[in-house]
């Protein structure tokens, strides 16, 4: 018997301000385009539209920036206002260089920008934040649905990351609720006998590569449904099981 | 209207060996699943079996350990002559630490081990190493499948890597056939008026981790069919276009 994963993406989406609920306007958004969520199915929502109703947000013209982030700022064509916001944002700097800083969030994610974006938003003096924590995000919004729907979902929160090496960006989960976001194969064995040797997927990364596919960058399609995906059930899942320990990691 | 993409994990491949037509197993495994292969689905296909059709495999009782091997086997803990063959599939070695060799593999990819593989293999001697040249292997295998089929249909073979900074292992591309691999965004603007600022999606690699899903590790599933995705054809697509310049990577 083959084996389907149906990944639906839901547009329909309108403009989110701080404050909104997100289950109930992705619960209308499913039924403005006739689906009906179903037990199980994996709910994955991109990060702009969790912070924009969570308020986490700037306005750049309250940022004072430092005489660090005007160097910084100089140095690389940019708006030091923008850039003190991506230094307040960051626990430490990885690399910086070609007009690029990459640097370690509060949450420990190590992305461009600390994840800071202007885009999608209706101001262009307002810049978008990563949510505060979007494991308690994803609680929120997976809690709020499964009162509404009565059965169980789970939620994953996107966003669009580069990676050293590869050209190109993909979506990976910087926020879980209800799915282990690591599926372990160690001792199991493959179908030789011979024990698996890459033993650990990152499967809500997976998750959200694929929903990226339909969810696309200028089509405002926020919302993804995955369905049909086999995942264990966690009630304490969390992105932190994604982090990898500084002593463990080569690339700091 | 809701944006679908579907993900059919195609089971049933028999053992490959070398010289097999993939082409027709692929055609058959499908068949023999009640699946009818359709126009531009995307035939997504693991490295190993790939690589057994290729004769892309070392056995072990032929390989002489350098000193440089047996000093790093010793030190790891590692059998050598694996390490030899690690070092012989590598053209610089990028990181070592905690028992892994990251190095870069003729091809261009960085990955541990160099891609050489014990697993799913029938004999513990035997080494699968990444095929000679992954496009190449994806454009014989399309060409094979167009011819039987009479339309278009598109292939990507992935491997499984791990990622610096986050733990488990994501599926990437590491060839492929009539997809073009990046898809570019740039000039276009987000539904605001304001341009894209994340600009290039690694489709591929995202269709490679949308298929792992299905595929798994264990359940010997290799070969996978994408559809529904729409995607630009090339004729001159490589994989060599997701792999970043050594003058623009911050992470050598």
């Amino acid at each position: 018997m083959a084996n389907r994963v149906e990944v639906i993406g839901v547009p329909g989406i309108p403009n989110v301000n701080n404050g909104d609920d997100l289950a109930s306007i992705i619960k209308a958004a499913a039924s403005g385009n006739g689906i009906d969520i179903q037990e199980n199915d994996i709910i994955v929502v991109t990060q702009k539209i969790v912070s924009k109703s969570e308020g986490a947000t700037v306005d750049l013209n309250t940022v004072i920036p430092s005489p660090f982030a005007m160097q910084i700022a100089v140095k690389y064509d940019k708006d030091p206002r923008h850039v003190e916001v991506v230094l307040n944002e960051s626990v430490r700097i990885v690399r910086m260089g070609h007009g690029v800083i990459i640097s370690e969030t509060r949450h420990g994610f190590i992305c461009a920008n600390a994840g800071v974006d202007a885009s999608n938003i209706s101001n262009a003096d307002i810049l978008c934040l990563l949510p505060k924590d979007p494991d308690e995000s994803a609680r929120r919004i997976r809690a709020d649905l499964i009162k509404q729907l009565g059965f169980n979902v789970s939620v994953i929160i996107t966003d669009t990351f580069g990676r050293p090496w590869r050209h190109g960006t993909t979506d990976v989960a910087i926020g879980v609720s209800g799915i282990e976001p690591l599926k372990d194969y160690r001792g199991l064995v493959d179908p030789y006998g011979y024990p698996i040797r890459v033993s650990i997927s990152a499967v809500v990364d997976e998750i959200a590569s694929a929903a990226e596919l339909v969810a696309g960058k200028v089509d405002m399609i926020p919302m993804v449904i995955v369905r049909g995906y086999e995942y264990k059930i966690s009630e304490s899942s969390s992105i932190s099981q994604l982090i990898r320990e500084p002593e463990s990691d080569l690339f700091r």
